[in-house]
């Protein structure tokens, strides 16, 4: 039987769209885009709508959509709160359509667009998403967003998570370097990654706006089931 | 006092010319470009003319030079030898201009033209040239050149072996996510860098076109303190 290809990207600029046409591809952005959708679904959201621009987020905001949207970490005036998975809470999400700004995540979701399917990892749903994947037949990308097309740690750890469950599968192969690499940070921060990531310029840039108190929670593991797919451009939950 | 600023660029893809003006930028391509430009000049090369095109390396061989030329991993027909630093003896080096063909190397002299300084890195020559860049006052980026484009663990580990160095001075400081994987990476390497290495997508390359002879001899360390810079585009060696 042929073993399914894993390989992993560290950041935008180095994603090849040709090599994984036909892929699922794993969108990674812990700190805190991918783990707020999670806690969204999880809460009840009906469909999340990723828009790229803040004007298209103001137009949703005008037509009476709840909008999520922010730029550096700073709450954009007109919409209804952040990215923090803190605010996707039951009371504001329940069953409802919210609009979801992000420059990067928006690109990543076009970059990918040949994919076999495009999905939402954090280590919110790891285990409910790996399984996923492996009752699929398909080659999989960790695709880490980085910052600002960076590398960044915590989503590297965070890949580096889901390429030790896969490969434990036995289904998988992989002559990647990036996912040996992710691997192996996986094994030195996956004693304490609250730990690990102090060095993370992420985390720095987090506490220095206040805005870490999230860090523990994006770090728990299986807060839920649910796998945010996009179907026609748009998030919805699959439950499995 | 300032601590100067360490970086680690993973790929080409990566580098971002703007923020590194005016550092000292270190190349490290260590299977087997970097590798062999050290062992060039402790053989008494007189310099290097790197040229990025196939038809230019041909036009400077007609006109008598030394020409070393590879495409992945294959010597061209017109060409003197191959990429193996066991190509650059003495007695077919010393005293001479050589003509050396790299896409990949000479696409990365051009994006760091706005560096103070652009200098040649491998294990080969790392204590000297760790030296020199305590003994200037420079932010520092090591670039890797990866392999087309990708991140590479061969040349990740040697940058963290050059961050553990500029580290310990306590000169340095980083806030790059990128280092500090380069030097987890390199801690994990350290004790047996051949060994480690073995999970490399190019450790296989080089084994399955029988060009792996030299990969011991590419993680010694200090086997030269020449120290490879570029001048008007062309490398000479600086003995500190």
């Amino acid at each position: 039987m042929r073993k399914r290809n894993l390989e992993t990207c560290f950041s935008p600029t180095l994603y090849e769209a040709d090599l994984h046409a036909g892929s699922v591809v794993v969108i990674i952005d812990i700190l805190r885009a991918t783990s707020a959708i999670c806690t969204a679904f999880e809460n009840g959201v009906a469909s999340i709508i990723p828009v790229a621009g803040v004007d298209e987020a103001r137009e949703y905001k005008n037509r009476g959509y709840l909008v999520a949207a922010e730029r550096d970490g700073y709450v954009l005036d007109f919409a209804d709160f952040g990215n923090s998975p803190f605010n996707f809470t039951r009371e504001r999400v329940e069953g409802k359509t919210i609009v979801y700004s992000t420059t990067n995540g928006t690109g990543i979701i076009k970059m990918a667009s040949n994919a076999a399917s495009i999905v939402i990892g954090s280590f919110l749903n790891i285990s409910s998403l790996t399984d996923w994947l492996i009752s699929m037949e398909h080659d999989v990308v960790l695709f880490c967003a980085g910052w600002k097309n960076r590398f960044n740690i915590e989503d590297t750890i965070c890949a580096g998570a889901f390429a030790e469950l896969l490969m434990k599968s036995s289904l998988y192969s992989t002559i990647c370097d990036s996912t040996h690499a992710a691997l192996d940070l996986w094994y030195m921060a996956k004693m304490n990654p609250l730990d690990y990531i102090e060095k993370a310029a992420q985390r720095t840039r987090l506490r220095n706006k206040g805005l870490d108190d999230c860090i523990t929670f994006c770090l728990t593991h299986d807060f839920t089931r649910i796998i945010p797919v996009i179907n026609d451009g748009i998030l919805v939950g699959y439950v499995p």
